[in-house]
This record gives structure tokens, C-alpha cells and sequence, in this order.
């Protein structure tokens, strides 16, 4: 939740002269996103999200995100098209920090995730790898294997004070993980970070994909790792088989798993249990005594992880070979 | 900035059916206002304000609120009208709390005021205190010289800390305006609170006025010495005598002061500054370490007061008897 530029009438009024989407009439911070400053923007044209990037987006990166939606829309796909400016560039700065306008998106997250929002979810996510495929420019994970190891060494042993045991267990997955990794996976653009906060609906509807500030080069099964952990665990940690066998399924009917893909499919899931573990126990320890943002929970991440540690084959995720 | 209360999608969804402002497509928390939880709602027929009241509004005065926003729109002042239910009210309950929807009103408040500003307040000011005689609820202002001095007792010798001296100067003035506030002037309902960040402007013109929640019953021209004090001070202190006129002038052209009002300004506005100065030393002196909301400066209203003090006619102000 946040704002951490607030933006001028008058800048607003000036930075508009710089695009062919007419007069400001109302511009209002939103309290969405960790990352960077949002603002609704409603003009003489039509309604816009204007965003201004803060410190924790590297501004090398951007040509890379702003392009990668730009790519995804004409393809077809339902997220924040970037607007381009009169000399074409959708990045420009305002306020001191670089900034970008984008169309809005209507639909909301849905706060309890059911079945037909899983199907949504793989449907749409293959149609975004498969769109991703003739894309460009690219931008490796910060976020891999080779990531983890860093998150790991900068949380030391801290773990040990959120639970006793945590570091030797992270220290296992990932010896584990880093010797196993597979190299021979089809590759592409993954967004993530699809999690229910950035998959917008309406109704039954996917209506729309939103925040692709860690997207970036892996292993597109990797992807469907990812929200197995995001979208198909229990309040209560229980696995809920359903909503995985209609996501995998929802996404092989646009993109077919390759047997190894499926082969892979438990180690990707410990291994994106694994990096998102790390990361909010990276956030849990090192969080500012009374910060605005609670940090989530990292022991969410180790339930999971210890789930997919116990799958025998790809049937518990509800799918056959 | 706030959202006190998320809501849910499918609780706006079930929320909406008790309009006939159609399906909800979109609902994003707006980070404004420090009192209550606001959302820009999109429907299937247009853009909304979703507010819901925190605790810090009393529920038995969001019918005065209300029913004065729907009095004023009537009455053509650009404000956000109140959207009656299927039922008839337009107050109900959502996540707990009492919940309105407001028509959406374009327009910034303006970051740097200039003496146009100044101008279009200083006549909308009148037109909403003309609106107002014939509404049929009461509200007394509970920041008026009696509550002063609840304030007052309530900081007890605190001051000291902000600047030494000022308890005394408080309670000195406090006497001097007890003693001498007029009871003979004209009343009527009130904003109470049209700092600049609750008027909205689309370039010089005034769009409309926003949150309500001080209006109240007062004298007509008390709430001229609050805009005087809100809006015709520069930020080294210096009072513009040149926005002042032109409030003042503009006001006058709709609604002609009385002698006596006109003989009463200066008075009402030391008792103007010393409500600020008041409650934002209260707030100053009791908010808790950390908090997201930074307090104001309960100086700048000291310095405010100390100008009054020393005015010797309602010429300082730019007017003539």
C-alpha cells in the first residue's frame, strides 16, 4: 500500500503535454503495490494507471518490462499496455524517477482463490509463454538457483530464531536443488510473480494479468511451479489437488508439457518453494521494527516445500504422464 | 493515506446488488484521507467514490454528512452526491462498518495556491453557505470555543515541549476570544475544514468540494476566517493580502457581509488559528512513535495567530467597512 511520490497538479498538467491522451481531469494514489508509486489518472481520453518507479526496480530493467507487456497486447493478452509518448517512448521521467502511463485494467483479484479461477490461470499463463516465444529482448532471473544462494548467505542463521532446524534444512534443499536443477527445460518469459494479487477478474472471468516487475528468462515450467504454491494450497497448508489438475490442464490444452517438464514438475515446485521461502525470510528477519508492510510469513513456504518434498510422481498434482 | 478495511470482491459484488448503479468491474483503495477507508469503484455505469466510515466519524452524524452533500448537489454545488440503494438510503453497511457511495468528482487539489484559487473559493464559499439556510438537520460544532477548550485542558502544560511560553499564550487567548466571541452574527452550516487539499480545481476552474465530515452548524463567517488562514499564507508565514481581497471580494459578490461580521474578522480568526493550533498540538503531543501519518506543525498556526493579534482593521485583509 502506497505512495511514495506524490505528484504535483501542475507536474501532471506539464507531463501531459509530452502525450496525445488529452487534459488531466483527476489523478489519485493508489494504495496497491509494494514496489512503486500508482496513481488512477483519468483524463479528457479515458482512464490510465500512471506509474512512478522507485528505488527497488532497477531502471535498466524497464525496456524490458514496459516491452515484454507491449509484446503480450499486441499478441493478445489482457494487461497494462504501456502508452508511448508523442516522440514514441513509453518511459520518461517525472517527479525524478522514471515514469510510464498505462491503459487501465479492469477486474479484481480474487481474495478466496476457487477451481474455475485455477483453469482461468493456466489457460492464460500458457497463452503468455507461448506469446513470450518471438519476444526480443531478454533479462535472466536474479531469482534462480544461483540466487538462492545469495538470499541464503545473507540470512545466515537467522533462520534459526523463526525455527529451530530452518538452516540446515535450507542448506539441503539447496545443495539438494543445485545439483538436480534442470538444464534442458523449454525456456521463454515467465511473469514470476503470479500471484492472486496481480491476476484481476471479473466474475468467472480472467480479465486481466498486471505487475511484470520480476519477469524475466527460466524455465516456463517453472512458471506453473510457482502458482501450484500460489494458487492451490489451503488456508489450513493442505494441497488441493482440484485446482492443480484444472490448472495444468487449462494450460496443456495451449501448450502441451514436454515429459521431461513433467518429470520436472516436483523439483521445480520444491525448487519454487525454495526462493520464495528465502525471500520472506530474507524480509521476515530484516523488516523495519514497526514498517508500514508486515512482512508474509516465511513458514507458509516450508509447509509447501515439505509437501512437494513428498510427492512420488506428478499423479498427487492430479495430472499422469 | 489509508485503507483501514479491504473489501473483498465478492463482498462489493453482493454489495452492489442493493443499487441500480450496475456490476462492479474494478475497485481500487485510494490513498487519501486519514479518517476514513476510500475506494474509486467502477461500475458498469461509471466511476464512484466507495467510502467506508472508521471509527474516528461518529455514525449518528453521517446523516447530517450525507444528507447535506445531497442538499448542496441539489442546490447545483459540485460536491460528491450521496447514491441512494434500491431502498432509498444511501448509508448502509459493509464490512462492518457504515459504508456510502459517492458520485466521482474530477479535479486536483492544487499543491501551490495562487490568487485565482483564492478567488473561485471565496465565491463557492458563499454560493454553499446560501445553499445551505434551508437545511432541515443541526449539527453544533464541536470545535467551537467550548470545545477549545477541552483541547486545551487536554494538552495540559505540554506546549512547553513544542516552544516554551505557549501554554500560557493559549490560555491567555483563550480568555480574550471566551470572552469576547460574538453570538450575533450570521449561522448557517459550514465546511469547517476547506483546507486546500479538499477543494479540486481543473486547471483555474473549481471543480468541487470534498469530505464533509467537520461541516456543521457555525457562524457563516468563521468559516471565512479558517480560509483565510488556510489559504492566504504564504509558506515563509507572510499573509498575501492580495488572495485575501480576493476571497474576500469574491465572497462578498454572492453573499455581502454584515457590518458586524465585516467588524468581527479579526476576531474570528484568532479563534480560527487557535482551533488549529489547538488540535494539531494535540495531535502533535499524542501521536504514536512511528505512525504513518506525519502530524502538522502546530507552529505555523502560532505565527498565524500572532498575525491576527496584530491586524488593526479589516483593511490588513484587503477590505474596507
Amino acid at each position: 500500500m502506497a505512495v511514495y511520490t506524490e505528484v504535483p497538479d501542475d507536474e501532471v498538467e506539464s507531463f501531459l503535454t509530452e502525450y496525445n491522451i488529452g487534459d488531466v481531469l483527476s489523478l489519485k494514489g493508489i494504495a496497491e503495490g509494494v514496489e512503486n508509486s500508482n496513481y488512477i489518472l483519468h483524463t479528457t481520453t479515458g482512464h490510465y494507471i500512471l506509474t512512478l518507479y522507485e528505488k527497488r526496480v532497477e531502471k535498466a530493467d524497464l525496456p524490458f518490462f514496459l516491452g515484454y507487456m507491449q509484446h503480450l497486447a499486441a499478441k493478445g493478452i489482457s494487461c497494462p499496455v504501456p502508452i508511448a509518448g508523442k516522440d514514441g517512448n513509453n518511459l520518461r521521467e517525472l517527479c525524478g524517477r522514471p515514469a510510464a502511463i498505462t491503459a487501465f485494467l479492469d477486474g479484481m483479484w480474487p481474495r478466496r482463490i476457487q477451481p474455475f479461477h485455477c483453469r482461468a490461470l493456466g489457460k492464460t499463463m500458457a497463452e503468455m509463454h507461448l506469446a513470450g516465444q518471438d519476444f526480443s529482448l531478454t533479462r535472466p532471473n536474479a531469482l534462480s538457483v544461483k540466487g538462492w544462494k545469495e538470499v541464503l548467505d545473507a540470512c545466515e542463521d537467522k533462520g534459526e530464531q523463526v525455527k529451530a532446524g530452518l538452516t540446515d534444512t535450507l542448506n539441503k534443499e539447496y545443495e539438494y536443488l543445485e545439483k538436480h536443477w534442470p538444464g534442458n527445460l523449454p525456456q521463454g518469459v515467465i511473469h514470476a510473480d503470479m500471484f492472486q494479487d496481480n491476476v484481476f477478474f471479473i466474475h468467472e472471468k480472467l480479465s486481466g494479468v498486471i505487475d511484470f516487475y520480476f519477469a524475466c528468462n527460466d524455465l516456463l515450467a517453472y512458471e506453473l511451479a510457482i502458482c501450484l504454491n500460489a494458487w492451490c494450497f489451503e488456508l489450513d497448508n493442505s494441497f488441493n489437488i482440484t485446482k492443480a489438475q484444472l490448472m495444468l490442464r487449462a494450460y496443456q490444452e495451449v501448450r502441451p508439457l514436454t515429459q521431461n517438464e513433467l518429470q520436472a514438475l516436483p523439483l521445480l515446485a520444491r525448487g519454487a518453494s525454495l526462493r520464495f521461502l528465502l525471500t520472506r525470510l530474507y524480509d521476515w528477519i530484516n523488516h523495519p521494527e514497526g514498517a508500514f508492510v508486515k512482512p508474509k510469513d516465511p513458514i507458509e513456504y516450508l509447509n509447501k516445500l515439505k509437501f512437494h518434498q513428498s510427492v512420488k510422481s506428478i499423479a498427487d498434482y492430479g495430472i499422469a504422464l
